[in-house]
């Protein structure tokens, strides 16, 4: 593993100097932003998130705000999802795609009002598109990165330390729904979401001068139920079948594709800028898609590129996420591949760099 | 310095095995892809590309190709800049500005042709950007990121070793042109530009299967000049005024702030997006503007925040890249400074993560 040089550009965060305090010990960059990947090691993370409760700096989950008379129809512009039923109070998780019907990113979006919303990004510069597509069409509506740093509270206790620092109202909170909720005098979006299968909630921190007394307010409240600092794990994400944007799937794959179908209306999203793109794969569907493998034998070198897949000797696609699962004991990954090779049970090559292994094509997800 | 967790995410380049091989110690991410920091030491790098020859993997400087009728129309759209005596054959450095001149981004306009461009870009997803504003717009254009990633050749060996690869015509390329020169049979665009003051070009690989064989070429045929794999140097791009984007200035900051005022024809660059923002200030001149200056006593610690800068008690700017010069015995800064402190010779008080500093004001950068 290589070393990151500090910059400015490498933007810290508003909680970067509690991580620093509890200890982290790598990073990722995401939407330029630092992003903790692992604090005692991988494996311990992942134990410690399926029995107890982290605090996750999700800082680089940005937000892209719109705000005016225009932003629901411009929201309806960027994703094929029909957002007509959406209320305030609801959370969205929706494809965006350009005028192909390729992925700009796979964000979160979040009605405050019928003309102010969040999309809570992954990662690339999604406010760059919105504010070109806002532009371009004239539309009467801000488009900015406002000062929010979302926080994540997961794991089977999350419901628990929520209580103790937001009152026991929180536990109301259904799945992808947000409420309002107070603490020293402010107002904080809380939904019940995050980007793991352990349940939990997301923050959405305000103003980064209230960061740190939240995290350590979160800290205190959980002493005696073993809070953590955590992050998105890599191997319980994967189990998952959380998606990674960059990783997974990039602007070259439709929602489709990545078997976001389901989060598609084609017919009825009206205005969406790939509609007429997607229209014919929404009928006859795609020819490659996203499975979940395992790769035999022991621990995968860590997978920093797409890895080649074969079937019949040809190329039938690649895996773009892999760990070793600790609770499963096989490695667990990610990858597209063609339809004359995706059912369940296919056995295929995958090329690593460090050399050939057997992958098997699985019927779903494991969480 | 804190360890980089690998993931597809973070692109390798098509000269990552070449790279490692020469032994890089460190990475920065820029455009989601690996950019090599430090070889030996960022003190031996530095000494070396000021006396020999160094091939720099720069691949991060991905490039936003425009093709079609509607290519210079939307190039005048994006910059300030009056591109209308740009011949094909030239390179442009461009702020790149949205509609309240706020920077975008600050590459080099490449002129293929008159209706091909490529747009060498910074770090940020100016793609996205650029995509945005021609759906918008409805241009006749398509605009996508092609199979390209430069490689510098920089320090005052440059000449020789380009002329023992790709002959001697290539020592006519004038700054900031560029012709096309040949290598195992295929074409190069090749500028004499690059990411230093010490000279030389920059080499635009098309295909990542040439990128290895020329590589190699390269270090063959440089043996005794004594090449090394280099990498844009944190100290010697200080010294030379050449800005970061996304460290020196982000979308907060107009061209005139950035002390780029001089590559902007606010009056005649018609067409494009932020004109009517901008011709106040241009008129006007800025409120603050970048700045060089020292940082006095030993080492700074690493500026991997904004640091803020008092003058008189008060708050009248920030430093914003900063490192100890091997020359100049001291420390070499970049900041933005109000127009009441900006004035050469200024004694400011400069507040880093380790304490305050005292700095000074200077007539202009080093090289
Ligand atoms: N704020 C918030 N912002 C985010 C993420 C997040 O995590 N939360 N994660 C990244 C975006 N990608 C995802 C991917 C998956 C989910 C997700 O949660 N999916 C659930 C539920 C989807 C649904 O049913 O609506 C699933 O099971 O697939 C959310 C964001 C970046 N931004
Ligand atoms: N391909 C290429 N692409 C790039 C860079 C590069 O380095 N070369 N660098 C980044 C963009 N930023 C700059 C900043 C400075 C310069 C530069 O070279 N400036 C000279 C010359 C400017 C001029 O006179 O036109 C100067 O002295 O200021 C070029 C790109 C990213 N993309």
């Amino acid at each position: 593993m290589a070393v990151i040089s500090p910059s400015r550009r490498l933007r810290r965060t508003p909680f970067s100097d509690g991580v620093e305090a509890a200890g982290v010990k790598a990073y990722t960059v995401y939407n330029r932003m630092l992003l903790p990947t692992v604090f005692e090691s991988v494996e311990a993370d992942y134990h410690h998130l399926k029995n107890h409760v982290q605090v996750w700096d999700v800082s680089v989950e940005r937000q892209v705000e719109l705000r005016g008379p225009d932003a629901a129809r411009l929201m309806q512009m960027l994703t094929p999802r029909d957002l007509r039923g959406m209320l305030p109070g609801r959370c969205f998780y929706v494809p965006i795609v350009d005028e192909t019907g390729g992925m700009l990113n796979d964000p979160v979006a979040v009605k405050l009002a019928e003309d102010r919303w969040w999309i809570s990004i992954a990662d690339s510069d999604l406010l760059l598109w919105v504010k070109g597509i806002a532009n371009g069409y004239r539309l009467d509506v801000l488009v900015d990165e406002p000062d929010v740093s979302p926080l994540a509270v997961q794991g089977p206790k999350a419901d628990d330390l929520m209580a103790r620092v937001f009152g026991a109202s929180v536990r109301d909170v259904k799945f992808f729904r947000f409420g309002l909720f107070e603490f020293e005098g402010r107002e904080f979006v809380i939904a019940r979401s995050g980007y793991s299968k352990q349940g939990g909630f997301e923050i959405y921190v305000e103003g980064a001068d209230i960061a740190m007394p939240l995290w350590d307010a979160l800290f205190k409240a959980g002493e005696d139920l073993e809070v953590r600092a955590g992050c998105p794990n890599a191997v319980e994400r994967i189990e998952g079948g959380l998606l990674s944007y960059g990783n997974d799937m990039t602007d070259d794959n439709t929602p489709h594709e990545c078997g976001l179908g389901r989060f598609c209306d084609t017919q009825t999203a009206i205005g969406c800028i790939g509609r007429d793109a997607l229209l014919r794969v929404a009928k006859e569907g795609p020819l490659q898609q996203i499975r979940a493998m395992t790769i035999d034998g022991d621990r995968v070198p860590s997978c920093d590129r797409a890895w080649p897949v074969y079937g019949d000797g040809h190329k039938v696609g690649q895996i773009t996420s892999a760990a070793w699962s600790p609770d499963h004991h096989t490695n667990v990954a990610i990858g597209m591949v063609r339809m004359t090779h995706w059912n369940s049970g296919t056995v295929l090559e995958v090329e690593t760099q460090d050399g050939m292994r057997e992958a098997v094509v699985r019927p779903g997800f494991w969480a």
